[in-house]
């Protein structure tokens, strides 16, 4: 069966949809879309392989941009070290990738394997291992799988390479591997251990790329129709409106190859005289309504910007924005008490436990 | 031509020698030498091999255990994981290792190929990278010579395994393996970049183990004549002594993987009424006298226990020693411009110029 083509409207949609899919993190998509822009003119042409249309023993790329999204608005990030991280994969084990798949669809990071693929001619597979964007490597469906957590490639554009060839746990390889990417001035190029055809059929979030694709589409269209982009969004995604309001302060630090702080929200419309206040560590964990957490992840907590849909980036959220803050539900790999212990609210120091939005 | 093996008495003045060279670094050899004793006691035979045999494209493997000397204390080294590194090595290039070699000669470092070798069966090259020790990974003849600093293997005894598989300069191999080592606990096993054959015979500084060895012999043959143990060292090494005095006091603190500090000493019989500071960073740096450099790096600053002989390391000096500074010569490759411009004091952040004590 022939694979379908990714057009530029697509990646254009993709770039809105994965950002929205970020829930403030795994960075801005618009530096990728800017790059992919000008590889489509000079003639990339990409497709989008579902994971079913896998053999068990081929092997597939995980490919992220790695670090604190705040360091991704002064280095760009450059399509020749992604590619770079993935064909270094490929030097180092001797295998030859089928395809290429994003580690998370969310922000940025849902165009990196769109990058890669870009330069090294072979498809995108349709599928990820977060669903949305999470901070750290462990965070990811393959390790709630208990999939092998190496070999780990990691590059920068000075021609920094390093692979951490293995190690005993994923929170190891969370370690390691951020420990390098802060050296390289956080934000490292990565390709993670490659996953096997079978492990992407069994462990994979399938179908995010296209997911994301008409997240994106959607907001697109009601924009060029002047219409609301959260109504839009919210006929595609199953999603609750949590919040309307106004940014009224916001507390950022990077630290440590991460970017953590708390953005504080007054309430407009309906929630005019109410607050929210949520914390992030790259994307939004847990908001805030007084004492009482309204959302806590895995629900994906997104603020859109009120007027364009857009999502807001924790790293570029700022004093006066309005915004709706609305959860999405989560892949339901991370439910389970397994997958809590990984992406629910204690894997996040925080004393509580996981309530979803959706289960009330 | 046979190889000349050595003996377990060789490994017991190779112990003594190596921590005199390491010029307060390079971490006790103590425990390398209860392994090595445990290992000959199993039946471990160890071979040392002239640089000279070395046919110019074999490869050598060059060692060292990396990290903060005092953590050297708290974590045994354990020769399997040292091993390990050589062997990961050896998978990730390909090469079979001829030889092994110290990089630094200096400190429990002088032991590590011996570590290795026991368990590989493969001799220990006869020579180092530093003549002595020092706390940088651009600290050695090969990066003075200009070869290619890429790739290493850190390893550690949890099963962490990490090559820097390509860095853009020698600067750039010490500040990414150095967060890999301090997250691996400040304290690595690594094999770096394989040397040729030409490449040892060329830029390998000669005979260092075998001169390590004298060293140690020379102190323990003294001790038991109950002989001086300084003048022994004497006898065998072009040394001058600085200084004899008592240590008054210590401050060091362990940061970004180093250890780092000063120690103050009064000084005693002819010393008498003097004062001596001297700056160390895992290694002794300077020796000051009031506001003058009395000797500064790359001359080897060496502090000897005036009774044993034995070497003081800057992880375990401390208040009430009596000791013996002494200076010996530097290998001629870190005497030229280009090596200073790696060694010298500037090299280590002091606005002044290498003056050798061995000039006047």
């Amino acid at each position: 069966m022939p694979l379908r083509p990714i057009t530029l409207d697509d990646v254009e949609s993709l770039a809105v949809g994965a950002f929205i899919l970020g829930t403030g993190g795994g960075g801005d998509p618009y530096q990728g879309l800017l790059n992919l822009r000008s590889l489509y003119a000079q003639g990339a042409r990409l497709e989008l392989m579902p994971p079913a249309d896998l053999a068990d023993d081929d092997w597939v790329a995980a490919v992220s941009e790695m670090g604190a999204p705040l360091v991704g608005l002064e280095r760009l990030s450059d399509s020749r070290v992604i590619a770079r991280a993935v064909a270094l994969m490929e030097e180092h084990t001797g295998y030859r990738f089928r395809g290429i798949m994003a580690l998370e669809i969310g922000g940025g990071n849902g165009l990196a394997p769109l990058l890669a693929a870009a330069h090294l001619g072979r498809p995108v597979i349709d599928a990820d291992m977060m669903g949305r964007a999470f901070p750290e490597a462990q965070m990811t469906s393959a390790a709630v799988g208990d999939l092998q957590p190496w070999p780990l490639a990691a590059v920068d554009p000075r021609g920094v390479e390093t692979v951490v060839q293995r190690v005993p746990t994923w929170k190891w390889m969370e370690r390691v591997s951020r420990k390098v990417c802060v050296e390289m001035g956080s934000t490292a190029a990565t390709c993670k251990a490659p996953r096997t055809g079978a492990e992407v059929k069994r462990w994979g979030i399938p179908g995010t790329t296209t997911k994301a694709i008409a997240i994106g589409a959607a907001v697109r269209a009601a924009q060029a129709r002047h219409d609301d982009p959260v109504a839009a969004v919210l006929a595609v995604e199953p999603g609750h409106v949590l919040f309307r309001g106004k940014i009224v302060d916001v507390e950022r630090r990077t630290s440590e190859g991460f970017l953590r702080g708390r953005a504080v929200l007054e309430g407009t419309g309906e929630w005019r005289s109410a607050g929210l206040a949520i914390d992030f560590q790259n994307e939004w964990l847990v908001a805030w309504h007084d004492e009482r957490a309204l959302a806590t992840v895995p629900d994906l907590i997104c603020l859109l910007d009120a007027q364009s849909g857009h999502a807001v980036g924790t790293e570029t959220a700022r004093y006066g924005q309005r915004v709706v803050v609305m959860a999405l539900p989560p892949p339901p790999v991370f439910m389970t008490p397994r997958g809590l212990s990984f992406v629910g609210p204690r894997a996040f120091g925080y004393d509580m436990d996981y309530r979803s939005v959706f289960a009330s």
